[in-house]
C-alpha cells in the first residue's frame, strides 16, 4: 500500500512538464526556487506549489539557505518509478512473444 | 509540445493503483470493461472512466465486440516514458559520478 503511494506520487509528478524541466535543471546541480522560476518566467509561488509536490513525492529536497530555499536531487530518484515501468515492460514483452509463437505455429515458413 | 503531452497523459495514467492493475491484467490477455471491473468491486461506470484515461494516453485500445468492450494493451506501451526516466536517470548518474570525482580528488587515499 505504501509502495503503491509512493509510485502515485512520482507518477503524478512526472504528468507535468514544468515539474519533469525542474528535475532535468537539477541534474545540473543545485538551484533556489528563485533560479528555478526566472527562465519560465513563473512566479515564485507558482513555483514552490511545483517544489513542494516534487519534494513530497521524495524525488527533489529543499534546504533553507540563508533566505533563499536550495533544491537538489532526493538519494533515489525514480527507481521505484523506473522497477514498475521495467517489471509491465517485460510482461508486455512477454504477451508479445506468446503471439509470435501463435503466428510460427501457424504459419511455421513464416511468410506472413 | 506534442510529445510533452504524450508523457503528461501517460505519467498520470499510471498515477493511479488501479491503471496500474488494469495494465497488468491486460498483460496477461485482453478482457472486457466487465471483466476488469468485476475482481475490483468498482461499479462499470467507475471502470469505464479509468480505460477511457489509457485510451486516451494511447496505453490500451478497445474496441466494441458483441455487447462488450474489449480492452488490450496498446502498440508501445510506456516508451516515451521509460526513454524520458532513461534519460533523466542518465543525467543524475552523470552528477553522481561529478561528486565521486570531487570526493576522490579531495582525498585521493579514498578513506572516507
Amino acid at each position: 500500500m505504501v509502495q503503491q503511494e509512493v509510485l502515485d506520487r512520482v507518477f503524478a509528478s512526472l504528468a507535468d512538464p514544468t515539474r519533469r524541466g525542474i528535475l532535468v535543471r537539477l541534474g545540473e546541480g543545485p538551484a533556489t526556487v528563485g533560479e528555478l522560476a526566472e527562465p519560465t518566467g513563473m512566479t515564485l509561488t507558482g513555483m514552490k506549489k511545483h517544489v513542494r509536490i516534487l519534494e513530497d513525492a521524495g524525488l527533489i529536497v529543499t534546504e533553507k539557505v540563508g533566505r533563499a530555499r536550495e533544491c537538489r536531487l532526493g538519494s533515489a530518484p525514480l527507481d521505484e518509478a523506473m522497477a514498475w515501468i521495467s517489471f509491465y515492460q517485460r510482461l508486455w514483452a512477454r504477451r508479445l512473444d506468446g503471439l509470435d509463437a501463435y503466428f510460427t505455429l501457424r504459419d511455421p515458413k513464416g511468410s506472413r
